[in-house]
């Protein structure tokens, strides 16, 4: 059969790839889909919603990952709620110094057809004895867990509506500054700028009251609406995500495409002027 | 008649917007299309690929004008090659030091075009005395202008091939460099460093070898190939173009939406480690 086109359609845009549908399956929270795509490899797709791709994964996941695993005092212990493709927790496993990382995933269907369909992603991480995985509710997850339990949590869900919608909320972000250790980092994905204004603007805002240090990062993901992509950390006794730790560089930077000290310190900076003027004072 | 699909394709992927053609027309040089969108009011196409949008026309002119307006000693005398639409020129007039514009574009058509269907991209520029019109192929103008005769030269062509092609190769750049005032800026339009890495690459490249101070900066045109794009600053005594002087800075700033001197900071910084490896030392 020849290849077809696959698009996410978000506002009157649609971003599409040629490629053929290997899987489409249901799960009690969503339709999951991997494509074989001809310019990115293997991709995976929530309620046809593009989430991720071998070839354009690092995009995403050292964004998320980096500024937060080098800047945090310590890397004992870790939480990843979503990530189900496992990227997020291979990117935590590059660094010798990770104790433990709980991966929280509410949908064991995302992580059963990545294993099978889209191996690469998670990598060495799905054998890796330092990974524990919950399937749960994120959001019950991180309201459960004792005060001051982790060095590092990392939020990888999907848009702000269906089974990540409570990613985004009030609660959620005070349950994750009180779990997280007062050295420790706090980061999420915060959305497109461009193709979510309103909830990224939310996002930060919201996080930038629970926590004492909070700034968004700027980057891009082609394959998620309009390109342009933000992830938001966090800090409790300094903005520590801002300072990576030479040690920690130094173990990493020869294996990632596109995180880096310069590459993370530019994007820092980079808010867009109508970001800046949207963000309460 | 109902709204349909209109789409750039590249190896693989598409970006569409749903919308209507308004005028389509064959120039000597290309195929020029109108169409009203949904979700960026009127937008224009060159050989079927996306070019500018009424509502996302500033991710682009701001970031290609502003660092250099902004950072050149003189605004007395501005080349601007290709540019058609008017956005460049537009861009360049917030500037109230601007003594005069040449607009150099080979294709009449286009400019008839845009004036007539998308007016609102280049505004008052269209009526502003400041600015010069020639129909002329900005390969040769280069060639033929004098030494030191432009305080700024902004290269706003469309992508490596087509009439644009000659716009990206040594002859042209060393042309631009001998015609640029000692303490003026050159910037072109330097393509994505992922949907076309190898040309990205061998403009930084050419440009570095050619001007004594160059830089890339990095930033979002949603509806290019992979949204991820990127402009290339050069000049000849000091890298001006890294330092708003600050009075230019009062007349525009409130009149921008993606540029600020705070995002120009960081989108200088933000380059990828791919391509921080991947350029000459």
């Amino acid at each position: 059969m020849d290849n077809d086109w696959i698009d996410e359609y978000h506002e009157g845009v649609r971003y599409g790839l040629k490629g053929k549908v290997i899987i489409k399956e249901f799960s009690p929270y969503q339709e999951i889909a991997v494509i074989e795509s001809e310019r990115y490899g293997r991709g995976l797709l929530l309620d046809s919603c593009w989430m991720t791709a071998e070839k354009q994964e690092k995009h995403y996941h050292e964004c998320l990952a980096q500024p937060a695993l080098c800047g945090a005092k310590n890397l004992d212990k870790i939480l990843i709620i979503g990530g189900g493709d496992g990227g997020t927790a291979k990117e935590c496993l590059k660094h010798k110094e990770v104790g433990y990382i709980d991966l929280v995933e509410i949908d064991s269907k995302v992580i059963e057809i990545c294993q099978e369909y889209i191996p690469t992603i998670g990598g060495n991480a799905w054998n890796d004895p330092r990974l524990n995985i919950a399937i749960e509710d994120g959001i019950k997850f991180v309201e459960q867990a004792q005060q001051d339990s982790y060095d590092i949590i990392l939020v990888d869900g999907s848009d702000a509506k269906g089974p990540a919608e409570g990613l985004f909320n009030r609660d959620f972000f005070e349950n994750c500054q009180r779990i997280l250790k007062p050295n420790g980092i706090f980061a999420t994905q915060s959305e497109s700028p461009e193709a979510f204004l309103k909830v990224h603007i939310e996002i930060i805002n919201l996080i930038n009251e629970i926590f004492n240090y909070s700034d968004p990062l700027y980057g891009w993901v082609p394959m998620y609406p309009s390109g342009w992509w933000s992830w938001t950390f966090a800090a409790i006794d300094k903005p520590r995500y801002l300072n990576p730790i030479k040690r920690r560089v130094d173990c990493i930077e020869q294996n990632c495409q596109i995180w880096s000290p310069r590459w993370q310190k530019g994007a820092f900076q980079a808010m867009p002027a109508f970001i800046e003027r949207g963000l309460k004072k």
